[in-house]
């Protein structure tokens, strides 16, 4: 097992030849991205930005749909604020309503190590249901697979969702964002990641961190319910908000430029960060998600998250020049956010 | 690991308490069956024939829809007549046929183990791009996760898939059947279980048997396009032809009975089975399916399925009674197909 810490020199980084996967490939950072790039893009074929976005968008017999697949692997599967159940299904939920999507019908798919104990399955799936009620989203269809012992880690979940977008609400993805749009953080930022961090190493914190998991598509909804005018949505897992923000810079070839001092990290948070050497901005969270927006569109924006959660902030704004950079601005001065190779925790989610 | 070969002794099984999970969990026999009815059914709340079925139909916007998902754990990852990924594409593809369906987009979830060859991944993704050509579907959503050396087999794969099915398309369903109706299959069966089975275990057979993994929705078209009354459409994979027949007994509340000697098995295929002590009706097929017709169309249904493929058999009927039970006619009497507490053949998808 090597749990790699891997930062990312200078973009563009140095090719290493690599002929076998390594932990960071599912790092959600530079390593994945190269997968995708290299090995998925070119064979599946599909539209540029189909893969990098949460979700695809296609319509059936006039229907607009999103659809989208995420697999978890989290360990421990338990953690303070959830468990692979709700991670899955929240997960899901969200990726759709990244897509400007209201989620409607999940799939279920496991893949268990013989051996697992069923009271735990039982759990699990309770707390699948639960959330799928939380979320108003309906698990339709499953499928279960078993493994030999040793092979696999107790439990896979794998969830794909289904959602449904109005045809008149103009397209929500990368390109959309314009320089001079505003960006809106729905909360603090680092939870997921610490939570599971301190679960798996049995860390003990005079204040326990709990996990941000939780689904989004309510808040999304009130949005787009109000009219405002979304040009992206994203929300912060693997890689958190740094990774985040530097695909939508690249994707939609712009500069996004935040302030550190306006992005909440709670003080737990900041705390188990400092001691473990992480930093909050690429740190996996499950239930924040960034609102690009037009200028004029943003303290509305962050009025209408502010109902459902606290310290909602407007923590920046897009920029035409240079491309693909973010920018952090700090009190000692700025600094440029670059992809990390990994993932500085493995398996988040 | 636990191979093992259960047979259920008789109908009903005597329930006998588990607390783990073990290989037959995922078999696709009672004990597969008894996870859905006791764990998922109650905690899904789903409508009650939902999870039976090879996926889900609802409407979104006036559209009508199949989802369906399906991870594969086989092992070889490369086997003669396909691989994984050639399996997990025409898998899905042909569980949203079975729907009624014409397959359109599917989503890929992976879960490498550290340390597998990047090389292995890229034949894999090129056998699904290909695969997603020949069965005319688009592969545009994807998720990349990556667990430590030891807590996977090389790689699991989930696709999850989305068809599309005319409005004016009846209800395709093991809820259609109706006594009278005839029972079409598509061909010879066992193939694909056979061939896992001899590279799994290095067998050297005289005739090297191939896995019939191959898509099923332009045969399914065809009968859509004829206008034939479709009962109910289903693929013969985990627990073989057996255990599908009597999946749609159970559901539909009829008997059916089938005759062997018209049920198309190879000679490689039959003798292969001898020397392991396999039946046929229970091998894994993962490009054969039985469509349930009215009498009257079944004919038809073998003419047309014969375009696509050979040994196409009318291999019996559906009759009123008793309920949930399936009938083999054999030279040496009747038998009564019971379902298996496993599978005699794990990890075959």
């Amino acid at each position: 097992m090597t749990d790699s810490v891997s930062f990312a020199p200078a973009c563009p980084v140095p090719a290493t030849a690599r002929d076998s996967i390594e932990l960071a490939h599912g790092g959600g950072g530079l390593l994945t991205r190269r997968l995708i790039d290299d090995l998925f893009r070119p064979a599946f074929a599909v539209a540029p930005d189909d893969l990098t976005h949460d979700g695809a968008v296609f319509d059936i017999a006039g229907a607009r749909l999103a659809f989208t697949t995420d697999s978890y692997v989290v360990r421990p599967l338990f953690f303070p604020g959830g468990d692979i159940g709700s991670l899955a299904v929240n997960g899901t939920v969200n990726d759709l309503a990244m897509c400007g999507a209201v989620p409607l019908y999940l799939s279920v798919g496991l893949v268990i190590e013989e051996g697992f104990a069923i009271e735990d399955l039982r759990r699990i799936v309770a707390s699948m249901r639960d959330a799928a009620r939380a979320a108003d989203v309906r698990l339709v269809t499953g499928d279960t697979k078993v493994v030999e012992s040793g092979k696999g880690d107790g439990l896979y979940v794998n969830t794909s969702g289904v959602g449904a977008i109005q045809t008149s609400l103009a397209p929500v993805a990368p390109q959309q964002v314009r320089p001079g749009d505003a960006v809106v953080l729905s909360g603090d930022i680092g939870r997921h990641g610490i939570a599971i961090m301190a679960a798996r190493e049995g860390l003990g914190f005079e204040t326990p961190v709990t996990s941000d998991c939780a689904p989004l598509a309510e808040a999304v909804g009130a949005l787009i319910e109000e009219g405002v005018e979304l040009h992206c949505l994203r929300d912060l897992t693997r890689g958190g908000l740094a990774t985040a923000l530097i695909e939508i810079a690249e994707a939609a070839n712009v500069t996004i430029r935040v302030e550190e001092s306006v992005i909440p990290v709670s003080d737990p948070v900041r705390g188990a960060c400092e001691i473990l050497g992480l930093d909050p901005l690429y740190v996996a969270n499950e239930g924040r998600f960034v609102a690009i927006v037009p200028a004029d569109a943003a303290e509305t924006t962050a009025a209408l998250l502010r109902r459902f959660g606290d310290n909602v902030s407007i923590i920046g704004s897009v920029e035409n020049d240079p491309p693909g950079a973010v920018y952090l601005d700090t009190i000692g001065g700025t600094r440029c956010l670059d992809m990390l190779t990994g993932e500085q925790l493995p398996r988040i989610c």
